[in-house]
């Protein structure tokens, strides 16, 4: 490494080390004034169990982080596995001072219809786990919850990584490491918690013509949310080289691991019993086994769908549709999870599978260049998924006599995220590229971002030095 | 693909796809008809903890699936990887529709001593979590449990899905990708409720002699059950091509990737603290606890007992004997971990250990093929764990001054589950066979199945198509 | 193998099998005659839940073992792959019989301020989950936690696993296989509950200066005692062949396999959430929420400092530094965890993120050999976690305004417990070496160990044996 590479590197990191370094450094001076302690709670069986309940499923969430990390790396090239593991691997850890810092007060905090404006940094008076009218404090958004405030950050905060993560996989094998990093901090720290206190957080979409936009665990908050920054990042970036022949046709270029995807194929299945059933957030018995139930039975139908209509489709039952016909049933459930029938999981689940399908077609088509087909699961089913609570809720789906005023609300919400998300992932995508520079050049996409900006191989050959042969008398 | 071939996909992938619809579609009008709303229950904190343990321990046993795919392609080659990592991602997706529409019904659901007749789809009238008088439904037999149907459902699938993971083993590498499935979805449709339903359905062996065949958490009903499955398939399919040499010798086919198999391992080891202590189905920290050290210390001892006595054996501690040692003492102990001592698991545990190393060694003798041990794992000490019961039960056991009853008992349920499960079994496996073929050919077992059957290979050199070359200018 | 070559091996495994035998014998004699139920106790609410949390987070922290395994096998060299997953697989099961047979009284047993006395092989009188005054039996020390006998060995069980398993990844690559488990064995049995009894078994740290010396869930207790006995193990082994050039370079010898490490880095992570706040014992709510927050933050600190600081100190963000700074992050916010604010948790990670970085580079110039960072991760940021108690804990900490008296107590617990263990642990050593052998030849380990002493190759190419080609008709 030349000496005007390492002035450059200096350059770059100085950006994020004074953000990261203005972060805590607010938070310190945030928390000390405000104090952080829990408030004096109910320290009643109810609560107990409840909380028991929030934070094992929040485990479970919190393991979809190795998921996400498997499946990207192994649907994508080896020369680019140390960069993706580590963009996995820091993307949470990023998200938890983004989230501590601002994203759970603007999600949760006291404010407006548009965003939260109090308790940053934890700092907000509370005094969980009181609820109702027995709750004071300036997180009255989620004081629905009975439990401590720390197990509500501690579930939220990993709902959130987890739309961050998605981003990941669409941009992989051509993005600055240190750019995904950023704008992973701004998704968190700015945009996905707005349009979550749109929905979530006591917002304008949680109160719509008599109704409310229904997203149970997050088909839109966390995955369309995710899918569209993604899709923002597609286009600004564009594909990989090689990826689209000059001549309209499409390479593919296979993922170096299908062992790797698929045991992060299904750590992320066994993370949804975490996700939907866990945003219940209270231990009950009757709507979680139900939940994990229907999530069952999408991803199951998820599976199928999409290996059987790969087999008519493409002539072989392509592993990683089969992988990501199970997440599109696992996404495409996630909204309406609590509210529809076993059967109506089923119906959502094989459409998923056969959905995710033709989007991974489709967007090769329109050259959109997604590695793991990140927007075909995540953007795709999160927007089937939401428009399905419309259509099966047992109480308000169009299939079951409720009219369509709820798909109507669905529809609305999902276009103002999708409006919303996609401008502010434009502004952040900009703001990212001015800073750091979005995309590595053709030779360090070439030779591989391992070697290019890791300095590590992720597989190396067993090294032997010279030593070993003095040693051996050689 | 030339012409034939697809019209040959396509034939055959239609069977599959027909039996979907059929499943599907009957859910559709079972459910519609039924209403499949859970009825109202008890509320109380003691359905609370219990559901959510049942849950949790669910969630475990669902993540052994990840635990047997990565011990199955591990143990075998790399041509073969995606056809065992898809034979595994899939097989519990289809085990979802199957137990769905007849597996628990016929398991649980009210009938006769050889199966249950009503319930299917979950479309039988149920109360739960009311238990034992106050219980109304179609689902006697497991109305002691007091959790949510659609919680007894949801632990009692995970299990289902075990038993067929474990054929998968047992005829890798040579076996039809679609006969595999079809055959699963056979086994828990039909096959595994049945004898099921004859031990914890309420049938003839849960009340034989004045006392009841013991299997707490299912050595026979899930591992022999898988087992003796597998072994009509290792007989119906033959070895490997060069296995076993013309002049009796054995070659050693050693599997690609030991990392992945030990990781398997220890993730099913993980999942059994949700198989064997879940099985209270009910939070009972003294049993819980009690079945958790147990199943613990037969592990222990059979990974002691394993690599030591391979390392006598064989000259070598052997990691893949290490791992099937591990795998044995668990399963050996499941049938009896809540009723046993520690030092009765230890024995128990120990001696699984041994067994297995001599059963791998007998098998391959006798020229039956198990790539990965799973009938020296599954099958051997399922019956070992079975008879333990009547040899270490602290209230009935031999050894314990309990007499010879339950032993003999332990042994008429063996020998009736073992002459159920191999006689329906091979009429399964000729279905199979006439329906879509079970072996694949000599020259696609040759290149291997993953470039034969699957279109796509596991571990891809990284690609670079020409269009790089045009874009670095070359 | 040559005949003297089994005979040797045939010498040297009879002392471990002796060993093994004499633990179980002398297991069957003590339970027989003291007997082993667990005595009748309270059945309430509490109880179930608290053993319920006691359990589950203890499979967590069982976890860890794929996690540490995953963790050194990628960080070491292919060649010794099956040596590294054989270690990490059969040290639990050695740890569950160590800890059963002499560990579990010697630390929690009732005895003197030195060690525990009574209750060998779970052995002890025993009425849990009675607490305070209503407990009598033999392990007073732990009957504080309100839950059943079995619960409490299991958790401890699983906590004294991870001790041994820290030394592994130390003394990787030229260890003998024996040898380690020898250690391993004694260690558990024998080292580790000795000090872990001055501290959490009643013992004379748990009374010192009219404070206790605080180790809420291990940092000294666990990780630095870990790496004590690590550091002995280096410094008796030395590097490794070829790491530490004659004239004072040091070579990177790069691990083989990123993707596995990084996906143990994240079990680790994921196990943790068992191992800090399953250190309640309790299903307490508000502190379980609160010591999962602050586990986190300071894991996510640790990450990033880490990836920061080394990308200033070496140029490049590198990844094995990244997942040995969140282990160091956990390892220090482990002692401290529950008394901690988010913002103490921040700077303790963040510290413990430069100091791996720094320590790391240390030991390098030390020439002492530690191929994956433990001595970094487990012995200077446990010393440096359980220091940070003084400073940060809200109540007792210098910082605010607790006084030195907290951090002198810290201090002498940290020198006392390094006394101990470094000495203990050379007897150990040399006891090990004089039995069994430390090192394996120069040949051994330039070959590899798998080679040498497995007999099994973690990766083989796939086989073809000429069968094939008969069967192919070629």
């Amino acid at each position: 490494m030349n000496r005007l590479h390492v002035i450059e590197i200096g350059f770059q990191w100085r950006g994020l080390a004074l953000l990261t370094a203005v972060v805590i450094g607010t938070g310190l001076v945030m928390t000390c004034a405000v104090g952080e302690e829990p408030a004096p709670g109910l320290n009643d069986t109810q609560v107990m169990i409840d909380t028991l309940w929030v934070m094992i499923a929040g485990f479970l969430v919190f393991f979809m982080n190795a998921g996400f990390a498997l499946v990207e790396t192994g649907f994508c090239r080896g020369k680019n596995a140390v960069n993706i593991l580590s963009k996995n691997f820091i993307v949470f850890a990023i998200a938890s001072l983004s989230f501590w810092g601002t994203g759970f007060a603007l999600m949760f905090g006291n404010g407006n219809s548009l965003f939260g404006l109090t308790g940053f940094f934890l700092g907000g008076a509370d005094n969980s786990p009181l609820t109702g009218d027995a709750y004071t404090g300036v997180y009255s958004a989620i004081s629905w919850a009975g439990v401590p405030l720390a197990a509500k950050f501690f579930f939220q905060l990993v709902f959130a990584g987890t739309a961050a993560t998605i981003v990941s996989g669409a941009v992989a094998e051509r993005i600055k490491f240190q750019a995904y990093i950023l704008f992973a901090a701004l998704l968190v720290a700015l945009m996905y918690p707005l349009t979550g206190h749109w929905i979530w957080g006591g917002g304008w979409l949680s109160d719509l013509m008599d109704t409310a936009f229904l997203d149970f665990a997050g088909s839109t908050v966390v995955h369309s949310v995710g899918g569209w920054a993604a899709l923002a990042g597609v286009l600004m970036l564009g594909p990989r080289m090689g990826k689209y022949g000059p001549d309209g046709t499409t390479n593919a270029i296979p993922g170096h691991n299908m062992a790797l995807a698929t045991l992060g194929g299904l750590i992320l299945w066994l993370g949804w019993y975490g996700f939907n059933p866990g945003s219940t957030m209270a231990a009950d018995g009757a709507a979680i086994s139900h939940i994990a139930v229907t999530t069952t039975m999408a991803a199951a139908t998820g599976v199928v769908a999409a290996m059987f209509y790969a087999w008519i489709r493409l002539g072989t039952p392509d592993l990683s549709m089969t992988i990501n016909g199970c997440l599109a049933g696992l996404v495409a459930v996630t909204a309406g999870c609590n509210g529809v029938s076993i059967t109506g999981s089923v119906i959502i689940g094989l459409i998923a599978g056969v959905l995710v399908v033709e989007a991974v077609l489709t967007f090769d088509k329109l050259r959109m260049d997604d590695p793991v087909g990140a927007l075909s699961v995540h953007l795709v089913n999160g927007i089937w998924g939401t428009l399905a609570v419309g259509l099966f809720n047992t109480e308000l789906g169009l299939f079951y006599g409720g009219g369509i005023q709820q798909l109507v609300v669905q529809g609305i919400g999902i276009v103002a995220v999708a409006a919303f998300t996609v401008t502010a992932s434009f502004i952040f995508w900009n703001v990212t590229k001015a800073v750091l520079g979005l995309r590595v050049t053709a030779e360090e996409e070439y030779v591989g971002l391992d070697q290019s900006e890791m300095g590590l191989e992720a597989y190396p050959v067993d090294a032997t030095t010279p030593e070993y042969k003095i040693a051996m008398g050689g």
